[in-house]
């Protein structure tokens, strides 16, 4: 195994929801693209990925999501920020799309893969437009968890950010009509040496309030 | 860092969802004890944890949630099973208790924690009781993400279950009338040597489909 589960847990103790990063200090580039690549792997219902991540490179757009994140400093300071943006929809096309990958990449005729297609369109069709978008954001909620524990294991700080405005934000980015809506921001870097977050003890509530056996 | 780009590349790339499980193979009694401590240590938004993990110890229950997912043998054959269940309400009840909790651990008087109090009330003011358990549900993926990537990474695999009927869950594990709801399952263990999904190719959008900068 590539870590032990004593490192494990430093790594998840270690990790909080930062407050102040750096915004001297960078991501170096490799550890960058490995954290792309693990967004790129993160496991969904049906393999179907109904996302995309918008890394936001522009100072100048990262000032106008400050704005629509209550001021908040993590979104301009932090090394890298992602939105992590939810398909609205699941259509026809994006089933077709995901089977034609899959029969590219695996190497499986369509034909056999035409009982999987009717299974998600079946599943598909007994959603309205809003469970479906529903559906596809608890599938992006996937790809945070994987994103906040991959970057703990790397020693990356990060700050999972709801309290934004997801429609200032969707104007911002011109995702209005696009077929997806912003979800969740998620900022990435390096904590400052004074943030006091830093240093209060992790509050969960004990194990056994959340952990039952059956 | 406690892992390497590669090596946590390496665990996300090795690990796809199991279908075949080992009954054999158990995880060992430390192992599972560090998954349990993750996963209670999963972030969540403002800290509220709107969740219940139960893990289905007795053979009798499994083989019941077994028929209530498609007959699914991941429910039975791997070594544990965890029912990830969501609240489904956030009352003051919820933010009292948490306060109470967060007063406790980091040795913060209550008086100072009633700016937060309030704001989470507002919050929660503002959403309807479905509104609440979806949002509710969303942190529960955040959970399962983090469970899936922490098992990767310590070399155990998982299995996500969405194919159940929650509602059959919940009849089963009495939770009708608790305050919790199933969310979605996760089989955890170890893949047979034969299982064919696993040497399948891992299919994934290309990078530059889901990642974009802006």
């Amino acid at each position: 195994m590539p870590i032990s589960a004593p490192e494990l847990l430093d790594a998840l103790n270690f990790r909080y929801a930062t407050k102040a990063f750096d915004p001297e200090k960078k991501i170096p580039v490799e550890t960058w693209q490995a954290i792309e690549q693990s967004l790129a792997l993160t496991p969904s219902s049906f393999g179907l990925q109904p996302w995309k991540f918008l890394v936001i490179d522009s100072a100048e757009i990262r000032e106008k999501l400050k704005v629509a994140s209550w001021g908040q400093g993590q979104v301009t300071d932090s090394s890298h920020f992602v939105v992590l943006t939810t398909r609205t929809d699941l259509d026809q096309e994006d089933i077709d799309s995901w089977i034609a990958r899959l029969s590219d990449v695996q190497g499986t005729p369509m034909q056999a893969l035409a009982g999987l297609s009717g299974v998600i369109s079946s599943f598909s069709e007994g959603m309205s437009i809003p469970e479906k978008q529903s559906w596809n954001t608890r599938q992006v909620y996937i790809a945070l968890g994987q994103l906040m524990t991959a970057s703990a294991v790397l020693g990356i700080d990060t700050c999972p950010m709801e309290g934004i405005s997801p429609a200032d934000y969707d104007e911002i980015l011109g995702l209005k009509g696009s077929g997806y809506a912003t979800a969740v921001g998620c900022a990435l870097g390096y904590r400052t040496a004074d943030d006091k977050y830093a240093s209060a003890t992790k509050a969960r509530f004990p194990l056994e309030k959340v952990v039952a056996h059956v």
